[in-house]
């Protein structure tokens, strides 16, 4: 196992005594976004994954983004070593007592992407561990199944992208492109179109709204012009994302337009859940079968009187009768971690019955 | 007289002789923007100005960004300073000649923004120079009033905005908020939507679309995914309004979704203008009046067979059957030095007359 050469990151394996009273075996579930990246370790232990019992986690350690596309490969490779290396530390292990590392990171688009982080993980770890390396949005749709690969996720905070996966290892994903190519079901959509309107108003060009008023006094602001230097002066799609709350406020006051802007969301969410699940042909041939709909992310989340997340699930269930919407109760690390913990259970499974055979 | 503090901006009057063949008086008219600068300069001779022979110009010339929000202060004045001295050095004067000058820059929203620019110019210029410092706007529209502060302009570049001036002062403006607050009739608003029609096609979301053929045929990719990078590689406005001669195109070969996009944009410009004329009851009570409309910038001037100009006009037409379209003949520089032209005549007229009465 190598050292990483610009720290001393793995140190700490020194002073562990005994692996966590007695070689208990472990999994490493690593969820990486832009704006932070969570790895929990999970121990070996008999358990059934459900709804109703968390499955264990000994430890969990939080860092910074580790998208290689915004941070550089360097830089994203050293935050994931760090976070993994802290969350073995804190659960008294060392990477001898790593059964598997299941790693989501955001920015892992193509089989290259994935071949070169498996090569650097072969590096690191001893080399009967066990590897995973996906898009972070397959462990969000981990955290809702269990670990079972099956089914679509739709995430929606700052941005929003569907994914689908079929139990033959097909996937598909729609939206995920960004707010000038059209996402306008995610919180920069909605804050945006809110912007928008506001300045319609001003100009003339459309009707009066209840979002002059309430984003004005939540930048305190006076007047709507100011809005233009506000909105470029830093244009991060997290800033202006983060006038969701006021938006749904102003439909829940009755205000038409902030009603129309949360409407026009729904569909946008909800035609990229259909598209996915059209090409997967996840609902079956008559459009009945049934499957999972994992909803994640601060829109879908809000819980709010305005629920976006409701109405999306109802918009949908129109079509597929047979979908079964899920609200994770456990974060994407614990997704990854179930994804690898399913692997495992499913080999040593097919093990024994080869052993039966023989 | 200030000499530039960098420079040598003005060295070259030391060596004119003779001033222009005798102190010939000349107005300087510069249009300032985001792209580039132009100052020409105008003798004071007796011509009428109207639509079928051009005012007389005796140099033009070009500089850089002048917008102070795009480039800071002290660059925007010193590319300022530059182009007028340019422009008068290449007709044999100096600042001595000049009676008036018109600056007309992006950038200049506020009296304090005005205020600047002028303390700044009576340090550069003899004491008995007239000054006019406005947006930029205001010579596009003088260009095709030539030099008249009355009725709209509606520009529509890479950006779009409308602007509005009446015979007694006062002004209104609608649109010109840039993308994420909603100018989608611009270049860039009607590329950005075709690309999102492309994404939406290839995700399964929209129809299917010549454009996606086109578009990538355009940038010589071959599959729609990878606009996503195009796009945010470096997501500069001007650079995605290059996309609409395509949109064109396609909409000329009878694809639909390339034809509501067009459609929208024209709806979009069109609302612009209405709400700035109702704003400032161009149109009279009965909303027959005459006003003059001046059309600016690339996407209404492509003159292509779908026109979308042409059809802006039709669309305002219907509404406000008294506006005059106009497309000018002169540049946004030669209208800021017209502005300047028609102030002074109607200064001596008033002059005259008074000196009739006393």
């Amino acid at each position: 196992m190598k050292r990483y050469r610009n720290g001393e990151i793995w140190d700490f394996e020194q002073q562990v005594s005994g692996e966590n009273g007695g070689g208990q075996k472990l999994i490493l579930g690593l969820d990486g976004g832009t704006t932070n990246t969570v790895c929990i370790c999970m121990p070996i232990i008999p358990f059934t994954p459900n709804h109703h019992h968390s499955p264990p986690v000994y430890a969990r350690a939080v860092a910074g983004c580790s998208n290689h596309n915004s941070v550089g490969e360097t830089a994203a490779r050293e935050t994931l070593e760090q976070v993994m290396a802290e969350a073995l530390s804190k659960s008294g292990s060392t990477r001898t007592a790593v059964r598997a590392v299941c790693l989501a990171v955001s920015g892992v688009n193509h089989p290259t992407d994935q071949q070169r982080i498996l090569d650097w993980l072969r590096d690191i770890f001893p080399s009967d561990v066990e590897f995973f390396v996906e898009n972070d949005s397959v462990a969000a749709l981990a955290s809702g199944t269990m670990g079972k690969l099956h089914g679509c996720v739709l995430i929606a905070g700052t941005g929003t992208i569907a994914y689908g996966y079929t139990e033959d290892g097909r996937e598909a994903r729609a939206s995920g492109a960004g707010p000038i190519l059209g996402d306008w079901g995610s919180g920069y959509g909605i804050a945006a179109k809110a912007l928008t309107a506001v300045i319609r108003a001003y100009d003339g060009r459309g009707p009066q709204t209840l979002l002059t008023r309430t984003i004005l006094h939540e930048l305190q602001y006076s007047s709507p012009d100011e809005l233009i230097g506000w909105t470029y002066a830093d244009p991060s799609w997290a800033r202006i994302a983060t006038l969701v709350p006021v938006v749904v406020s102003c439909a829940e006051a009755g205000d038409q337009v902030a009603n129309d802007i949360l409407l026009h969301a729904v569909q946008e969410l909800a035609s990229s859940v259909k598209a996915v699940v059209h090409r997967l042909g996840l609902c079956g041939k008559d459009g009945n079968d049934s499957f999972p709909l994992v909803m994640v992310g601060g829109v879908l989340e809000a819980n709010r009187r305005w629920d976006i997340g409701k109405e999306v699930i109802s918009c949908i269930a129109k079509d597929f009768p047979g979908m079964l919407p899920i609200r994770p109760k456990v974060e994407p690390a614990v997704g990854a971690a179930l994804l690898a913990w399913n692997y495992l259970i499913e080999q040593s499974q097919q093990d024994h019955s080869e052993a039966d055979y023989n």
